[in-house]
């Protein structure tokens, strides 16, 4: 079974899948997106992604012409028709086809594309070793907890990280403070609490993140959402990324620095854990 | 003549002109563009657009498979194949289709699209009356001066604009310099000396913004690059946006204020005629 898509109401091959060239989400960046994965085939945490989607929507003030239950049933079909052990299924909304104009078009359906391939587990054995990242100035926009395509400072960010050998980057602010990864949230574990920075403009409510915080917190391990400095996060005994498809990637370097004892710490282990315990196999 | 396009080396009618979802253009605003106008159905000023795109091309690291020379060729066909008597062509290069990942792809050409639609004035005798403009934080990205397609921000804030009742935006950073609006250039007349904002991050070095400077020398008037804040804005005798399409636009109210005597400036008028005789004119 190939990779399979759907645009605009029809499910087609991968290779077949197009987009006409005005639009908004290829001329503009004027389009959202949510990344799902499967646990046992099944799509995990569907409802929280498409209520997330649905803010950025809201955010971006495009008026979708569906419901959250029609946006479910797509992904739904398009994961059984490709039919992997596990998927990853990619759902992109844009402003829809309109003549060049910064201004919202008037009379414009929104483009809903959906692309659903194979999920398969970091090749890397990162989730084994940890990674190393390097730390640089968030030059993203001001509104990052928007899950928009306007993704360029990520994909540079990541291409600066992977020139200078790390794995990955975490931004930090001009104040010094942590925002995120360039796909994922920071957490650390300091002096017997796990810390992640609390939600707001710069950060992605991360659908991931908010499982581990419950899942950690119902495992009986303190947690706060507060600022991370970028020294404390030099300091961290240990740390790790959050993502949909990484589930918790645990960092050992970070600038060259040794963080703990430069191997996947206890507590992250833990974590995660619990998270697989409270929501993945509990199913 | 309908409008055409060209895309990965093949003209063809607009309304078919596609690209694959999986684009880099499409799922990470992974792109670069320029936007050429005619006058008197020539390109005007390609060899400076050319050069912009090929800066922008070296910022995001996406090694071009293609010359100015071969671009530029591609322009003129699309110009001529279109037929109109004055043209916009939009010229757009991405880092071409691959599985989605925010990594550089390793074997991926980059794609690209040209469209050539006809230009049109302002329907709004904008050009004549002037337009209100109100100002907005500029929350925009740290490398305004790459000329990518990561537009949301400006987007949004020109819908911001439209329901404030206003044309446009102009975005002022938090230490109260004023940046750009939301596609041109600010030029403020005050005290004998048009200004504009030097080049840096959160500027692109607009070609009209280069021309009009020259032109304005070249005619005498005192000119100086140099930061603006709000209040110099709104205390302006004269204020204008430059752009490709608009050349010129006087602005004649700012948050509500009125801006000199709320009709087009005549030092504004007097730049408008030194570019055209300058740069258009002659020819």
């Amino acid at each position: 079974m190939p990779e399979i898509a759907y645009v605009n109401g029809q499910f087609l091959p991968l290779d077949r899948a197009v987009i006409h060239v005005e639009d908004r989400g290829f001329q503009f960046a004027d389009s959202v997106y949510e990344v799902i994965r499967t646990y046992g085939g099944r799509p995990f945490a569907m409802d929280e992604h498409l209520a997330r989607l649905f803010r950025s929507l809201e955010a971006i003030e495009l008026k979708p012409a569906f419901t959250a239950d029609a946006m479910k049933a797509i992904v739904v079909e398009g994961i059984q028709r490709a039919g992997f052990a596990e998927s990853v299924a990619y759902l992109q909304v844009t402003r829809g086809r309109a003549s060049r104009h910064r201004g919202f078009p008037a009379d414009t359906n929104p483009t809903v594309v959906l692309t659903v391939r194979e999920l398969v587990g970091p090749a890397t054995g990162a989730e084994e070793a940890g990674i190393s990242v390097i730390t640089l100035p968030d030059n993203r926009w001001g509104r990052c907890d928007i899950k928009s395509v306007a993704l360029l400072p990520n994909v540079l960010a990541y291409a600066a990280a992977r020139k200078a050998g790390a794995h990955d980057a975490i931004f930090v602010e001009a104040d010094g403070s942590v925002t995120e990864a360039t796909a994922g949230n920071v957490f650390i574990f300091t002096a017997g609490t796990l810390r992640t920075p609390p939600k707001g403009p710069k950060i992605l409510p991360g659908v991931t993140r908010e499982k581990i915080l419950q899942a950690a917190r119902e495992s009986g391990i303190a947690c706060r959402e507060e600022a991370i400095t970028k020294a404390e996060l030099l300091d961290a005994e240990e740390i790790f990324i959050s993502s949909t498809t990484n589930e918790t990637l645990p960092v050992v370097s970070v600038d060259g620095k040794r963080i703990g004892s430069a191997k996947p710490g206890e507590v992250t282990k833990q974590v995660r854990e619990a998270f697989l315990r409270a929501f993945v196999r509990k199913k």
